[in-house]
């Protein structure tokens, strides 16, 4: 029985990052991950800046007027090209964002004057030398590495390139994932079902949580329990993904070909974990750098197998080795028993009351039991070498993140 | 000026939520908005199932056996058709999945027997009824109500939809949504760049934001500090459209033409709020239901007002007038004076020390300061009524969820 903690380093172990690259607009950058270090070739911002929308004054000038009233001369927009230095006179009003010409080191509020059309006068007393400019290069400086290889793009990251001035980036390319599921008794949703079949949920979750922007997800279906078919199938994908993930078949009944079958063709890596829950939970190799997860047929085990080590395995194979996931620390709302020697996940949900963060867990923790996932926000875990969880305890809380 | 409470209010009561449907595969429908309410007809499980691999017995049949010996006369599989009940003997081989033939009551794992080919023998001791065994319908009952008109389908829901056995959802239609930008100063990354201009961030980290399945995001370039430009363009765009979001333009300077066109057209609901970084926020209409939302040039007040309230109005344009961002409850690790009167949202990154989980605030929290963001995972927010922050007081974070 494999521990939680040895998990990762197994799956970092066996997988080999895909090196290949594709250069790509960063409008489709989005959910990619980048496959090289980004330097910035310009100052952000590039040269000083007025902060507000105010006057712009020479700090000396201004000490030197004891009556503290002025007379506009020009006005200087954001965007708008510097003219000659010796062309502003001393006073200019000038826009949020607008250029700050050299020799001028103050701005000063609209709010802070009287102003009287063009003479305007000084309500404000504390003027500090380069009060409200942005100096030149304060977010980004010239040369500074601004994101590493194997970083994962987010919005405000493809903001950040474009101020930049980058349109095209070079990110990994997409990642293949076909996903199969295992079973007699699974059929189709939308199908007549009989008595003693259930609709297939596994493959259905899994291609959503696979619809990533770094992703193809490949739909394989369903496989019955019947080891010709399943070694055919199996034998059939491992060129054409670089990952699967099965889920159903892995258990010890006399029809779970699948671990059986991944043996043959290639070698199984772990199955069967210390973790609930996720039995029978294992990850093997089709072929060199053809990893295949096999994921528990009870669809709780396979959320919670996916979102636990699944999203590490797919950043490890884009070169995100760092990966984890965010987690935050709540209160328990309830108190159990339980074995040592395991870590258990448990459904849960957050709530705060009198300024505390609390979480409750689902009523049916059973590993069958759906509702209990599109119920809570988020999973609770238990320690290994916990026995008991007593009330008002701290708890880690992972967040499904997914909306 | 307003305050934050107020906009959510002034937001809700503008918005006409679109009602109109579209019926889509459950495959097209993560990340969509249900337009209609999801009842299951079936039960979840269908029949008893054993939650176990294991041996199938009559709980009255095992009371009467003293010497808890048994032999195996039969096996059942997941997915395996019941034969008659009468044709199953006392004893069954069972695997998890598998149905519970009527009469039967107990299922005992593989790991509670010693067992010698057909024979077993039970070392356990305190054997109860129902026993692993999963009841029909215990995850959702036929008739049950699943989801409710306006709910976010997340990856799991769509394991659920498919689980019920449905196929095909009615989703609320893809909402439009236009992007522009608005300035002299800023030109398209790639572009050379002369000293004065700055290069589009807001455009382009919206079109990111924006890039969801319900969304269909329309780029409406950059127009420039132009009365009649401006002007024409909004109106062209107006019928385009369900929502525009614009940045920039819509300070107090003499090109900020933005907010003054947007009267004419149309009308301004709100504009200025008391929130840092925040200003200049507006929302108003083009014409009925065509609303606009006015985002603040600089980068870092644009991500955060667009995280605080476009997220908010994109779900009420859906009908899920009860979204709320997730927040969490965290520690602060600074302190710091605070104007009474407006909220604030920093930018923080939580870490965990001694079980305690605290936030750190970007040590430049200047609103043009883009690395704030793409350093933090979220916001601290900061109440109204709050005029200082100790070490160690409790904040609200509010993390950004974008991977």
């Amino acid at each position: 029985m494999y521990k939680f903690n040895k998990i990762e380093k197994l799956l970092k172990s066996a997988i080999i990052p895909i090196k290949k690259k594709e250069l790509i607009h960063i409008n489709q950058a989005l959910g990619r991950f980048l496959a090289e270090d980004v330097y910035s070739r310009i100052d952000i911002p590039p040269e000083n800046n007025s902060a507000v929308d105010g006057f712009l004054f020479k700090n000396k000038v201004l000490k030197t007027n004891i009556y503290k009233k002025f007379k506009v001369d020009s006005e200087l927009n954001a965007g708008e090209k510097l003219k000659d230095v010796s062309l502003y006179k001393n006073i200019v009003k000038i826009s949020t964002g607008a250029h700050i010409p050299k020799g001028f080191d103050v701005v000063i509020m609209e709010e802070d004057f009287v102003i009287n059309e063009k003479i305007i006068y000084l309500k404000k007393k504390n003027i500090l030398k380069w009060m409200n400019i942005r100096k030149k290069g304060e977010d980004i400086k010239k040369n500074q590495k601004v994101f590493s290889k194997g970083h994962f793009l987010k919005a405000q990251d493809i903001g950040m390139l474009s101020s930049l001035g980058i349109n095209k980036i070079k990110v990994i390319r997409k990642i293949k994932v076909g996903i199969l599921s295992n079973g007699n008794e699974i059929i189709e949703p939308g199908k007549n079902k009989l008595s003693h079949q259930i609709y297939d949920i596994n493959r259905y979750t899994l291609l959503s949580l696979l619809r990533n922007n770094y992703i193809n997800v490949l739909d394989f279906g369903i496989v019955r329990d019947n080891y010709k078919k399943i070694k055919q199938k199996l034998n059939s994908l491992k060129n054409k993904s670089d990952l699967i993930i099965i889920s159903g078949g892995a258990s010890s009944g006399s029809k779970d070909y699948v671990v059986k079958i991944i043996k043959e063709i290639g070698a199984i890596n772990f199955w069967k974990v210390s973790i609930k829950p996720g039995r029978p939970f294992g990850f093997g190799m089709l072929k060199k750098n053809k990893p295949i997860l096999i994921l528990p047929g009870n669809p709780v085990a396979c959320f919670v197998i996916f979102f636990l080590f699944g999203k590490k395995l797919l950043n490890f194979l884009n070169d995100n080795l760092s990966y984890k996931p965010e987690y935050y620390l709540v209160k328990s709302n309830f108190s159990m028993k339980k074995k040592i020697g395991r870590e258990e996940f448990l459904r849960g949900k957050t709530f705060i009351k009198d300024g505390k963060m609390y979480v409750n867990k689902f009523n049916k923790q059973g590993a069958g039991i759906l509702s209990s996932i599109t119920w809570s926000n988020g999973l609770i875990r238990l320690k290994s070498n916990q026995s008991s969880i007593k009330k008002n305890s701290n708890l880690e809380f992972y967040p499904y993140q997914n909306d």
